[in-house]
């Protein structure tokens, strides 16, 4: 193997492909990125067997990114390489094995000698593509996902709800995240008809939403074993989750008793303001809210209390007394991205939405907490 | 207890007497502020028993900053004054001890109601101003300590050595640190005659450092027990280390067998790439130098190899081959602030010395490694 690379597109490639590595992979190999140097292309893979990326380069004829004088391929240590290809003293740098694994990494004046793993000694990765294949737009998949990653679950008690549940039917793609305490749940409108019902880790949700930086279409292809997302060079290759997605249509209430409007910066930095008085660690937010006026104040034995008046708001229906989980709310009111928000109760001790006024696309629903003060 | 006074001054004075404050003090109050008021000045202070910190804030002709209602003092959690005061939606913060120790923070629809600490609680802090005083220009005090206070040791085995000596005779200040494995020496030429030899921490020292934003004259005032640096309205005052600092001017070379001279920016980044090679954590850097070529390269069985070869330099004297710790030379020669850096060897296994070749007022010595390649 011996290639010469442009430094800039090599170091972004790297970069990119080893989001995908973890630090303590059970599997030597799986730290390293394993190269591939083909006549025309030069492939870069990343992988912790749950996520994998490759990233292909390939030159074009604007652009001569690399110049192969000879194929093979070898796995480098991500750390190592990442940092030589960082600091290197060249524009183009010289890639070759000089004795079995061995690889020297040539730069103007520099010169790296670095032990790296035979590429036999990675673990096979199967990136056929399933058949089931439609486009979606980025900015609208980047969406998807921080609306609603993160309401997943954190805890492996329950491993299903650790992921994002994508369940398509024809044309109508629901995704559903919850936690069992609160749950986010968008629903858009493919353009091709479809039909799928996975769970996406959610750690596997950041990645992809970490490499999606272009205004462009991507490919997903599905199946039930795992999903792909092309985005222009990169391959982002998750394995799903196994099991039943639970049924939550039926926990969205559909009835109210009262709904209040206001301005979503308001709130959140009253929220914000609020939370730092925590109980063990958790802060929890209590609202008084009737048609004259909405107040929210936290209490804490040791700490101390706070109320806060909201002074802008439309409201209708009952008064309403509910405490909750300042984190939850904040986090959902966050997640959908709005001006104006729409806050709907149907009981004191029933779960509550929240509602972007200008989109409906998204809903967030919160469990309320019971308090005794 | 009764006043208002305007946001931006009080978060202000409140980040700076919070940096003396540790987040795990063993006596309960000094987690907290203690806010004295009076009739025509509120004080804050702030410590962690080594260092403390007293801020006055005082209204001026052309700056009302506070109007008192009522005088007295309170000890508030550091933490939760400093986020109230932050978040608070207001401009001007009302504060009021409401019942006991509970301290009302009101802005415009918010408000706090948060426990404090009674003042008695608070360690009697004896601020009194030490006889033997001097002035010095805040850049120059920032430099000492930016060149020096690096080289100190962080064991405790030798507690001396977690300090840099400030050691005055007449008109000469010498400052030193030194872990054993490198020293650093800053002398500077004082405007007022003086005689003095402390020790102190290195922490701080630092924290001196952050505090320093002004181009002004410090005013220090040094005793046997502590030393107190006056910036501006804030007072620092940090204990000292006990305990006699070694006699180090004879460990410094005066005689070489061979020096050069180069841009510090190149073995800078040359030494930064050959680091990431660490043999059990540890960076260890070869230097084989002649009137020809200066190599610089690392090695480690496990990782690989490094060679980067230094093309503009002067050289006199003999060759020399000699290996020293990556991040002590990196640390020294970044400490210096040069555009160019003369090192000059006295033997192979001799400490070596690096010197800013345009100020003399800073030497940085550095002791070889022994390596068996």
């Amino acid at each position: 193997m011996n290639f010469k690379i442009t430094k800039r597109h090599f170091y972004q490639a790297l970069t990119v492909v080893s989001r995908a590595i973890s630090a303590n992979s059970p599997i030597p190999s799986l730290s390293g990125i394993k190269i591939d140097v083909m006549e025309n292309e030069i492939c870069l893979t990343g992988s912790d067997s749950d996520v994998s990326i490759k990233k292909s380069i390939k030159n074009t004829e604007n652009d001569l990114i690399f110049e192969v004088h000879e194929t093979g391929s070898i796995v480098i240590e991500a750390k190592y390489i990442i940092e030589i290809v960082r600091k290197i003293d060249a524009n183009e740098i010289e890639v070759e094995i000089i004795d079995g694994s061995l690889t020297k990494f040539s730069g103007l004046s520099t010169e790296f000698k670095i032990n790296g793993m035979k590429s036999t000694e990675y673990p096979m990765i199967d990136f056929s593509k399933p058949n089931n294949t439609f486009l979606i737009d980025a900015n609208l998949l980047l969406k998807i996902i921080m609306q609603t990653t993160f309401a997943t679950s954190d805890r492996e008690t329950r491993p299903v709800l650790t992921g994002v549940n994508f369940n398509c039917n024809d044309y109508v793609l629901e995704c559903v995240a919850t936690d069992s305490y609160r749950l986010a749940k968008k629903v858009v409108r493919l353009k091709e008809s479809n039909n799928f019902n996975i769970t996406i880790p959610a750690k596997s949700l950041s990645e992809i939403a970490k490499s999606i930086d272009k205004d462009e279409e991507i490919e997903i292809s599905v199946s039930d074993k795992k999903v792909q997302f092309l985005v222009g060079e990169t391959l982002i290759q998750t394995r799903l989750i196994d099991g039943t997605y639970p049924e939550t249509s039926r926990l969205i209430p559909t009835e109210f008793v009262s709904e209040f409007s206001l301005d979503s910066r308001d709130i959140l930095s009253a929220i914000d303001r609020a939370s730092f008085i925590k109980n063990d660690g958790i802060s929890i937010i209590r609202l008084n809210a009737n048609k004259n006026e909405i107040i929210i104040s936290s209490k804490s034995q040791e700490v101390g209390s706070s109320t806060e008046k909201i002074n802008n708001f439309s409201y209708e229906g009952e008064s309403i007394e509910i405490s909750f989980s300042g984190k939850y709310v904040y986090e959902s009111i966050r997640a959908l991205d709005a001006t104006e928000i729409k806050i709907c109760f149907s009981g004191e001790m029933k779960p509550f939405i929240i509602k972007n006024k200008n989109d409906d696309s998204i809903i967030q629903l919160v469990l309320p907490v019971r308090t005794y003060s």
